[in-house]
């Protein structure tokens, strides 16, 4: 099942979405009121719908979270891309940290660059969608569904902190309409519920490849990260959780971001996302 | 005029309070609803009142911020804190973080003490509350009006992040139910406009004074703190701002919070958060 946010121009909705015939079909309320329901796999049937079955192309497709939930990274997650991209060795836990949602643009929307930067680069990254209280003893069985992340980052700002406190990762990732997210949520029934989960990550610059990892990778894996973030901060239904990036970012390859660029994160089986970087302003 | 959130059991409300009377007067709507005009100097005509006067103890204070709002912290602000607490010289700039809603407390709510700590320490602070898209060109012009804050922290955990990337604020400060914030959102019109903020940070433990500064040791002033995150990050009405904390924690003394510890965060003039430690759960 994917899960979309949208809007028509109006207050914005969700809708169940139809990829095989490019509709959907708005539903009642937040996630607060059927991601409980859903993620315990009661499918569908939880579902109200209102209002018409629409062309998927009549809406705009928003970044899947209510603005009363929080955006959680949980990063330093994948070795290769610590050690190639930053020098940094895998410590014993992650890190998590909060982004603001002034930072989200969803799958199609133009991403800004801000004015701030000179090194702005890309991160793809499986993010996680929490649909319910917590249970720590089996963390996933807590998780919604699946969603695609670009934590768009801002390489001279996340190094512009105090040295003896660290990266600067609110100027780095909180940049005003940078990080995309969507294009829906796909509920996790559709993923494997045994072992690591295997799903590969895709991240493209005019049609060519800058990452190209598999979530198989991540040193802790979504449930560990789950855990983590939760035993410190509690989620709520609705929260969404970024898990991370592979090597390949601009941090390691000098290539960075500039506007006109056509950037896509891609995770096949769950979407596209496909911004363009729009001049400073 | 004193600008309350509050629950008398119910859906939360602002109201006007009246301390001389300990009385409240509930008012419709939210800061974005009249925070630009309050913000503008409209003064009380800018308020639409609902409902009975009524007294200020049938209700419980909460953290004078709605849950679709940011709460930014901007630290590394007070350099003998950094210096005697931490042993770190001030940086050319500050550095900004966010805190989750899930952390934050009301002025006479319990404080939890999390599970994952041995060391949680007090840090008063000034809090700005915005209240208007910010003029960068003058920053204070944006500036609803103050609030008291006690951005309570594990210090343990606040060490357990990655060398390289830095310290765990996440994890620090955003544990649940820790940070007290309020009573109230004192206008910017009982201040004085011109040059620094002179106000007395006072934090009691059991009646013992451990934090005893004043806004004006500030190394960057809250105009430059509110310029210096929104060019990073918009603010909207309705964000706060935690403005950093003086000399005396834990961090430095090794004198930590314990359950059952009366916890007392005031800064005369805007008002007292008295939030008794309970026992981790």
């Amino acid at each position: 099942m994917k899960l979309a946010r949208c809007t028509d121009g109006g207050a914005p909705f969700w809708a169940l979405v139809d990829t095989e015939r490019d509709e959907l079909r708005p539903i009642e309320g937040g996630v607060s009121d059927w991601g409980p329901a859903i993620t315990r796999g009661e499918g569908e049937a939880a579902l109200r719908f209102r209002g018409a079955v629409r062309a998927l192309d009549s809406v705009r497709l928003l970044p899947p979270i209510e603005k009363t939930n929080r955006v959680v990274v949980a990063g330093a997650n994948y070795a290769k891309h610590l050690a190639a991209d930053f020098g940094i060795k895998s410590h014993s836990q992650p890190i998590a940290f909060l982004k603001a949602h002034g930072a989200l643009i969803g799958a199609n929307d133009a991403l800004r660059y801000p004015p701030l930067t000179q090194e702005l680069d890309h991160e793809v990254e499986l993010v996680a969608v929490i649909g319910d209280t917590v249970n720590r003893d089996d963390p996933i069985s807590s998780v919604l569904g699946y969603t695609v992340g670009n934590d768009v980052s801002s390489r001279d700002l996340q190094r512009s902190g105090p040295p003896g406190v660290g990266m600067d990762l609110f100027a780095a990732k909180s940049g005003d309409q940078t990080t995309g997210l969507g294009p829906w949520i796909v509920t996790r029934d559709e993923f494997a519920r045994e072992g690591k989960l295997s799903l590969r990550l895709l991240l493209r610059v005019n049609g060519e490849i800058r990452q190209d990892g598999d979530t198989a990778e991540m040193t802790w894996d979504v449930a560990e990260l789950v855990k983590f973030v939760d035993e410190r901060s509690r989620f709520e239904s609705g929260d969404v959780m970024f898990t991370g990036s592979p090597a390949g970012t601009g941090q390691g390859s000098g290539k960075f971001l500039k506007p006109g660029d056509v950037v896509e994160a891609e995770i096949p089986g769950i979407g596209l996302l496909r911004n363009i970087v729009t001049t400073a302003q």
